[in-house]
């Protein structure tokens, strides 16, 4: 700060109050503390003017686009690398790569001139890329140099690839996320650890009095597997009941030859299943309630600091206070908010300046990084363009009388009414002519509705920035109506050539539905609900991917071509069997999951997405594993991702519930 | 409370305070104001004298426990009627259940004959028991005479019988629990109704996006049905996939014709199954904590209004202000709690009587309810028994050795070592002669443990009643040593004839490992975290129990029967389809689900905690509905108990987390 002040020092310290200005580098200065603080930053950059140059430039959005379209490609390189969805030559994705990898390592040499040395190297986050990217390119080398010669190793450097994403700084919102989620995943631990030990032992005490009840009696399990006889088999079966996977298969055998068993099963999913779950949710919404809260406080502190730090540089002494002059003021919110309308500005200038007293004091100065941040839309109450130019005929009796009528509830309940009858329409069979006519029938009614709208509403206003559900139902009304004409071309040149597009319109013709959520107002309550967390719960999901990409990854590396899909009807040999004869007298066989394989990303996702839905999870996991011959890491790994999965998830909810708990 | 003072005038509005004490009949007022106040009941009862006996006669805890007594054997009346546990003939039970109404309806009229005619005829709890006594006779008249002439109908009153138990006021913590959680349930109904509407609303767009894609593909699920052709049937699969119960079987047909379906499953669920379930924990939690706010609130209002009318009854007038005399508080604190120790009432009026005055004043007699709830535990440090009986050889050195070996840390460790190597001998093969011995080595170490500690701590502090953990160690080892010297017994005699036995001997040797918690602090604080949050756990399982018994009458009426368990080898002609040809080729039969039926009480509740806990509910149920023939009310009862259920269990998580959150 003293640095800050010194370099700052022509403006500041100037002893008695001039009418010269601060010099444009000073402004400058300020300018990036406020924007910093205006985006929650927190960055420490060095304060000469070249280098606050080179801080504007670093965060200009043109720099901050190509980073995350680099980290867009690097990630998705994953789908056009072996085991690919669309294959490309290894040359062709590996000079991406090392496109990427320069992008990343100039982004780097960029932050490393804006920040100081010292804070740089401390920094983990910075350590972390680069080692990510020497690693990738000793990889990207060695695989290549092998390939050349025809000896094909692992790629084990792509897992690594979210590391980028997780740690160059995006946006606030998603910054902020991150870093809470991964500070409360490592602060939980701790408090975490002593009931995940009791739960471990009480899953030892239950595996042993099981195995001494069960394992002499030569029961059998339905598929005809001995049942209850090794410790580590029961062990898994009961850790798979936590999860309820199993239930009730687990019980049968020993419920099937005598009924006091199930008291054994019952006890343990009551306190296994129900109550240290329970307990593993308390601790850790309790931890993340916590931890959020230190975290809100720590980013209202810092916000804070660099407001002050923006002040000192621009305060002149009027009588007995600092304060910043009202010319400054307005350079400065020019520079951090280019694009603001001047309008705006003296509004913001008015509640900045409460005396009107031409300067701006030092609380109110702190309070403009808020100010920036709040939207203000502009009302003007326009008359309608009809009414304009031809009036009397806007405003003639019949006119009336349809805006009138537009304007009524009625008119909204007859086309729910229309929509209700349209959703029994689609549910009908299409083929008949009548109903396909009746297609068009409603689609002119939306159209004509719309059309009445335009008409009674000013259009500008009806089509304003924030009435998204006026947007909302027009988009579905013109995709309905692509759609549907879409469709009658198709049918009419009568190829049937792109199911694709067959598909997308028969959607699009139901997701009209959706208009009724439109025009019941408790309903639009619960969706705005809903969009409004929406933000955080996207970021959970961008998480959630990163999760995945990883284990995908290492799920492609270990299982590729284990297990192969061969066509729908099952008709090939061996398609039974999931070409693996491992595989015979599996449930995985049985149930038909041969498509649920690892031999690409998509298929990886879709497979984590089914383990993160857990039903049947231990049915698609341990065949696999059994085919990969003691490969007991694979069910390491899955547990390992399946607790992380858990406390997400939980999190997950919890600010789903943070979101609506007032 | 005017008609109070007015009976109890004599004491209260003397106008001078006199030497004379109140009435004993003011006294016993006044005491039952306080123990209602204490155990926070809220009855108005007339002010008489004899009501007020018969009130304090009503409220013996003889009384209470009679009723509870015909409560319980009301309920278990079904273990022994069609279809019986333990059958036994219509006549006894008829005879038993004549009793029980016939004590509920004298418990209903001692209640009459306390409280004003108005407030027993307003309350609609009352009216609640007299109906359901006149429709369960009725019942049984009609049963009865019907059977006589063998002809066989429902007999549905058995189905009303929890009305006794949760109408007839329990305890304290049992009542205001049935109350918030019924009451919760009513009012967060019209909260979530919007959510529900939207939820099936969704459901509708989704079902018929899924007819239009998937209905004309041909598709046929794993087990050759034909896939998603029906929009009931799809309905159904969706509402299934929203539990999870069926993922990722319904998306495997789809997905293996084209990957791209895929993605409309996972949008389903993770707007269904995620976004929408995660609303409703939301909206539920958020209500049941607002009225459990409420609630406490109305609940602490009515304890000071109880306790300012006994203060109103005893109240003389000293100098200013009112205050209630020294004697008449101790004859009071002795007619509320009897057992008092007179150590004790010192302690109490000693807090009272702040100013030793000789009276307590009105503040603090209102604190007397909840001073008389708070538990003292009386510290005495005593002499070892042994140091007062041979004081030479209990001070020796050798002895103060072994004192000191005890109390050390290492003491504790040794036997933690000891203790994993007990679970390691008891995972081993027991027939082995050597381990049977070594079992006997365990048990004689840990009774030596035992001893030691007794010599070393004074014998009555070490099992005094607040040592829970000593308790349970103890305790723990004494089942042990019976267990052994049990199954030695058994085994000498060489007649394995009572497995029950053997498996209790089983279960007990492996319990012994849990005095490892015993040993572990952090692990002893979770236990007894769970201990304190116990009593709400066990009265939240009671009303589950409630729920259950209801559905499984009703289910035993319906389904008696229809599904059969003949052995669990599978041997009987038409076992494999528990007797059931309906069931030939479901995952039911092929599951051998067959125990899984509604033929007696037991097996009932089995089912249902198998509902419960959700998993393969499905494979469960619907076969169940087809065996019944379009019993589709049987799928309507499913859903409406898991609501029920989901929000039952829902509650029971706020419930931990309420306990465990400060």
């Amino acid at each position: 700060m003293a640095r800050a002040r010194a370099a700052a020092g022509l403006c500041a310290r100037d002893p008695q109050p001039s009418e010269e200005s601060c010099t444009q580098e000073d402004l400058l200065l300020a300018a990036a503390y406020v924007s910093d603080a205006e985006h929650n930053r927190n960055v420490r950059f060095e304060t000469s003017p070249q280098t606050i140059r080179l801080y504007y430039f670093y965060n200009h959005w043109a720099m901050r686009a190509a980073t995350n379209f680099f980290i867009f490609l690097d990630l998705s390189l994953a789908l056009f690398e072996e085991p690919a969805l669309f294959p490309l030559p290894f040359l062709a994705t590996s000079i991406a790569e090392v496109l990427c990898l320069t992008a990343f390592f100039g982004r780097l040499v960029h932050f490393a001139k804006v920040t100081p040395q010292m804070v740089f190297w401390k920094d983990t986050k910075n350590i972390c890329i680069m080692v990510t990217i020497v690693l990738t390119l000793i990889d990207l080398i060695i695989y290549g140099s092998l390939e050349a010669v025809s000896i094909h190793t692992v790629r084990w450097s792509r897992a690594l690839r979210p590391v980028f994403l997780i740690n160059f700084p995006q946006s606030r919102q998603v910054r902020i996320q991150i870093r809470r989620t991964f500070r409360s995943i490592r602060n939980t631990l701790p408090d975490i650890l002593y009931v995940f030990l009791l739960f471990l032992f009480s899953m030892l005490i239950f595996s042993l009095m099981a195995l001494k009840l069960f394992g002499d009696r030569g029961l059998r399990t339905a598929g005809g597997s001995p049942y209850f006889t090794d410790i580590l088999e029961i062990a898994f079966e009961l850790y798979v009941l936590v999860t309820t996977a199993n239930s009730p298969d687990v019980m049968m055998p020993a419920y099937d030859f005598n009924w006091w068993y199930s008291l054994y099963f019952i006890t343990y999913i009551i306190i296994n299943t129900y109550i240290f779950m329970s307990v593993f949710l308390a601790v850790i919404y309790n931890n993340y309630r916590k931890h959020l809260k230190n975290e809100i406080r720590k980013l209202a502190y810092l916000k804070r600091h660099k407001m002050i730090q923006a002040f000192d540089i621009l305060k002149v002494k009027v009588g007995s206070e600092f304060v910043v002059k009202e010319a400054e003021w307005k350079r400065l919110a020019k520079i951090v908010a280019p694009n603001i309308s001047s309008s705006h500005l003296e509004l913001l200038l008015k509640i900045s300046d409460e005396g009107q007293k031409g300067h701006v004091d030092k609380t109110n100065f702190i309070r403009l990084a808020d100010l920036l941040n709040i939207q203000v839309v502009t009302m003007d109450v326009k008359r309608h363009p009809l009414e304009a130019w031809m009036p009397q005929v806007y405003t003639s009796s019949l006119s009336l009388f349809i805006q009138k009528m537009v304007q009524h509830r009625i008119f909204v309940w007859i086309y729910d009414v229309i929509i209700l009858i349209n959703a029994v329409f689609i549910a009908l069979d299409e083929k008949n002519a009548l109903i396909s006519y009746a297609e068009w029938l409603f689609l002119s009614l939306y159209i004509t509705e719309i059309l009445l709208k335009l008409y009674t509403y000013e259009p500008r206003a009806y089509f304003g920035r924030k009435q998204f559900w006026n947007w909302f139902d027009t988009l579905i009304i013109i995709a309905a109506l692509v759609a549907t004409v879409a469709n009658a071309t198709i049918q009419s040149a009568s190829r049937r050539s792109s199911q694709q597009i067959l598909d997308i319109v028969l959607v699009l013709r139901v997701l009209r539905l959706l208009r009724v959520i439109v025009s019941i107002e408790r309903f639009r309550v619960i969706v705005t609900t809903l969009i409004n967390i929406g933000p955080t719960m996207l970021t959970f999901g961008g998480l959630v991917l990163v999760v995945y990409y990883t284990f995908a990854i290492i799920g492609m590396e270990m299982f590729h071509g284990k297990v192969q899909f061969f066509d729908s009807n099952f008709t090939t040999p061996g398609a039974l069997v999931c070409g693996n004869p491992a595989l015979k007298d599996t449930a995985f066989a049985r149930d038909r999951y041969c498509k649920n394989n690892f031999n690409d990303l998509a298929s990886s996702f879709i497979v984590l997405m089914e383990l993160t839905v857990v039903n049947q999870w231990h049915n698609i996991l341990p065949r696999r594993s059994r085919v990969h011959r003691g490969a007991a890491c694979c069910l390491e790994v899955t547990s390992g991702r399946r607790i992380n999965y858990g406390v997400l998830g939980l999190r997950g909810c919890a600010t789903s519930l943070g979101g609506l708990v007032p």
